[in-house]
C-alpha cells in the first residue's frame, strides 16, 4: 500500500545505539554499548518508601493529570539545585520533561526549519543527531582537543552560516569523548554566542558525575542575557526508567517549550515526579549523587587500568575525569565497525563511532561505556577486547 | 534579544482548555472544563500493592532504560484486548507511548508537510488539532449529525483536497460532542480511506465508557489493509498520572512511529508500564472499568437531568451514550466565552467551543465534562449555570 508519509520521514534514522542494543541483551554478552547506568546504584528500597507515601497520602493527586510545566516542588529543587552551581534561574524557568532526550526534541522543533544549520560538537551525541535530523537541519561540525570544541573554528561557522539556530554541546565529560570544555571556551563560547545571537543548547547530563573535586561551572552560569538553554536530567544520578529531566531556559524561551510539551504528550508522569520530590525531601540527594559518583569512578579505574594491560599501545582513548565513556581510536584505515562483528564473536559489545559523526566518516574510532558492568566484567570484557584489537 | 524560532513557533497555540484550567483551579470553583478523570476511580490501594511488588522483585529493571517499543507484558495485554474487540493484531504492532497525546503528536510528525490537508470531524478534539498544528497542515472541517461525520461530505473532501495526509475521527463517545458514529458509516469511512489511500487515525480513549450494552465495533475492526492507525489510552479507564498510552497500526507504520518515539523521548516510563502490568496480572480489568463506567453514568444521569429542569428549553446539547462529554449549542448570535466569563463569577467553569473547530467560528457552543466533579457538585454548578442562561 502506498501511503505518503512527511518529507521529514526520511531524515528519521534509527538510533544506531538502541538497535545494537537489541543484539548485545543476549546472554552472556559484556556490553560496553548502551548509555546505561549502574543498576546497582539504583535506590530501590527508598523508592519502596516514598512510592508507599506518596500513593497513601496523596493517590488521587498523584494518578491524576497534573500541569504541563510539572511538579512545582520539583521545580523549585532543581532551581534551587542549579542556583548553587552559579546558574541564575528561578523554578518558573523550569520545564519538567520526559528525560532530557524530550528537550532534544522540542529544540529541534522550536528552532529548526528545513535547510537550517545546527552547530555542534565533532563527535556529538547520536541521540540528539536523531532528535535534530526529524527536522531536516544541515550539521556543522566543530572540531576537538582535549578542552572541547575550539572556539576558533566556532567562530568561524558562526560567520559563515547566519542560519545557524543554536549550538549544541556536551560540555562536560562528553558523550562520546568523555572530554569536559575548559573554563576560559565556556566563557567565549557564551560571549560568541551573544555576539552572533545564535542561541546555545547545554546538555548537561554527566555533569553530576565528576570524580575530581575541580568546581566546573556550567556553560549557562556565565549567561547573563539568556542566551543558554540547559538541559539536565535524573536519568544518570538517580535511574532512567522514571523518564525525568528538564529544560531552564528565559521567560520567553521556556513558554515556547511549554507549548511544544502541551501539544507532545500534555505533561510528565505524574505519580513519578511526585516520588521523585519526596525521594529528595526524605533523603540527602548529595549523598545519593556521592556513591553513584564512587561506583563510576571506581569502574573508570578498573576499566582505563585494565585498557593500559591490554590495548596495544599504539591505540589511543581519552582519559575522562567524570561520565561514563572513554572514545577509542584506532589507527586510519580500520573499521570499528568490522572491530565490532569480531569482538562479538568474544560476546563484547561497543558502539562504533561514525554515528556520532553527523557527516559520517571517522571509522576508526568507537566508543566505551564503562558504567553499566561491574568491575569483574569490564575486566574480562576488555581482555577479550584487547586479545581481537591485538589481532588487527 | 532576538532569537529566531522556526516557522512553526507561530503555529503552536496554547491550549485554551490549559490555559483555562489554571484558572479554574482555584479553590471552590466547580469545574466541567478539563477532561479531567473521576479521581475516586483510581486504584489507590492496588497500586500500593503493585508498586511495592514490582519494586521488590523487579527493582532493577523497573528503574532502568528499557525497549523504546514498550514493556513486552504490556503490548502483549493490549493486543489480547484489542482482538477482544474484533481488531486483527499482534503485540508487535504496538508502540505504548506518553497518553494518546504522544500519539497524535508523532501522527503530525510522520505525516504532515508544510500545507498538507488534515481531515476531521467539525467539531474536533482541540488537543489533536494543536498536535497537528505544530506541522502546520490546512484543515478540512466535515459536518456531523447525530450518527457523527458525515460521510458524503467526506467523499467530496477526499476528492477535492489529494494532498490529504489522514483522516483524524474520535468515532466513539467523541470529544467534544459526546456522538458516537453509526456502523454502517464506520464500514463505509474504512473504504473510503482504501479507495483514496489516505489513513484514518482512530484516537478511542473514551471506547470503554460505554453505558449500554450495545457492542460498538472499532473502525480498526473494518480495517483488512492496515489503513488505520488507532491510539489507545488507559487514561482514561485507569489513571492518566502514569501517562501510558498506545499506537496500533501496520507493521510497516508502526516502524515509523517506533522511530517517532526514539528521538522524542527514548521509550515511556518503565516502572509505570511495569506496576500497570502487574496491576492487569493481579486485578480484574474487565471489573475495574465496570466500576468507572458506573461512576460515569451516574454522573452523567445527574448533569443531563438536572440541565433539563435548568436550561431554558431551547438550550439545545447532546446526550451522550458513554464517555465524559455533553455538547451545548446556544442560540445563534451567544457567545459562549461570555457565558463563560459570567458563570466564572458564580464559579462555574466550562469550555467555550469555538476551538474544537480548527478554522473557527462556532462561538455558541461550549462543552461540559460530568466526569470530574461528584454529583453533588454536579446538581450545584448546573443550578448555577442554569442561571446564567435564564438571565441572558
Amino acid at each position: 500500500m502506498q501511503i505518503k508519509y512527511a518529507d521529514r520521514v526520511d531524515s528519521i534514522k534509527p538510533s544506531a545505539i538502541r538497535e545494537l542494543l537489541k543484539l548485545t541483551q543476549q546472554p552472556g554478552v559484556i556490553s560496553f554499548a548502551g548509555g546505561w547506568p549502574a543498576p546497582e546504584s539504583f535506590p530501590i528500597e527508598e523508592m519502596k518508601q516514598v512510592s508507599m507515601k506518596v500513593l497513601e497520602e496523596q493517590g488521587r493527586s498523584a494518578l491524576q493529570y497534573s500541569t504541563t510545566e510539572g511538579y512545582p516542588a520539583l521545580r523549585e529543587f532543581i532551581a534551587d539545585r542549579m542556583k548553587k552551581s552559579g546558574i541564575q534561574i528561578e523554578a518558573n524557568q523550569i520545564l519538567i520533561t520526559n528525560g532530557s532526550q524530550q528537550g532534544l526534541d522540542f529544540s529541534g522543533k522550536l528552532f529548526i526549519n528545513q535547510g537550517d544549520t545546527i552547530i555542534c560538537e565533532s563527535p556529538s551525541y547520536v541521540g540528539a543527531l536523531n532528535a535534530f535530523r526529524a527536522y531536516m537541519p544541515n550539521f556543522v561540525e566543530i572540531p576537538m582537543d582535549d578542552e572541547g570544541m575550539k572556539i576558533e573554528d566556532l567562530e568561524k561557522a558562526l560567520k559563515e552560516n547566519p542560519n545557524a539556530k543554536f549550538i549544541y554541546v556536551v560540555p562536560t565529560f562528553q558523550n562520546p569523548t568523555g572530554k569536559t570544555m575548559g573554563i576560559e571556551r565556556r566563557k567565549k563560547l557564551v560571549q560568541l554566542a551573544s555576539k552572533y545571537m545564535v542561541p546555545i543548547l547545554e546538555d548537561n547530563p554527566y555533569g553530576e558525575l565528576s570524580f575530581t573535586d575541580e568546581y566546573i561551572p556550567p556553560v549557562k552560569s556565565f549567561d547573563t542575557e539568556g542566551i543558554v538553554i540547559y538541559l539536565g536530567t535524573f536519568s544518570k544520578t538517580f535511574c532512567p526508567g522514571l523518564r525525568i529531566g528538564w529544560v531552564a531556559a528565559s521567560s520567553e524561551i521556556l513558554r515556547k517549550y511549554v507549548l511544544a510539551k502541551q501539544g507532545a504528550d500534555l505533561q510528565t508522569n505524574t505519580l513519578s515526579q511526585m516520588e521523585l520530590v519526596r525521594f529528595l525531601e526524605l533523603y540527602d540527594f548529595d549523598e545519593h549523587v556521592k556513591k553513584v559518583r564512587e561506583i563510576y569512578k571506581k569502574r573508570r579505574d578498573v576499566m582505563l587500568s585494565t585498557m593500559k594491560e591490554e590495548f596495544p599501545y599504539h591505540i589511543k582513548y581519552t582519559y575522562p575525569n567524570g561520565g561514563m565513556f572513554t572514545w577509542v581510536e584506532l589507527p586510519q584505515g580500520i573499521d570499528a565497525a568490522d572491530v565490532l562483528k569480531k569482538s562479538l564473536e568474544y560476546k563484547v559489545a561497543f558502539v562504533p563511532g561514525s554515528s556520532f559523526y553527523p557527516n559520517g566518516g571517522n571509522e576508526n574510532h568507537f566508543r566505551l561505556n564503562y558504567g553499566t558492568m561491574n568491575e569483574e566484567l569490564i575486566v574480562e570484557g576488555i581482555k577479550r577486547l584487547g586479545k581481537v584489537l591485538r589481532a588487527l
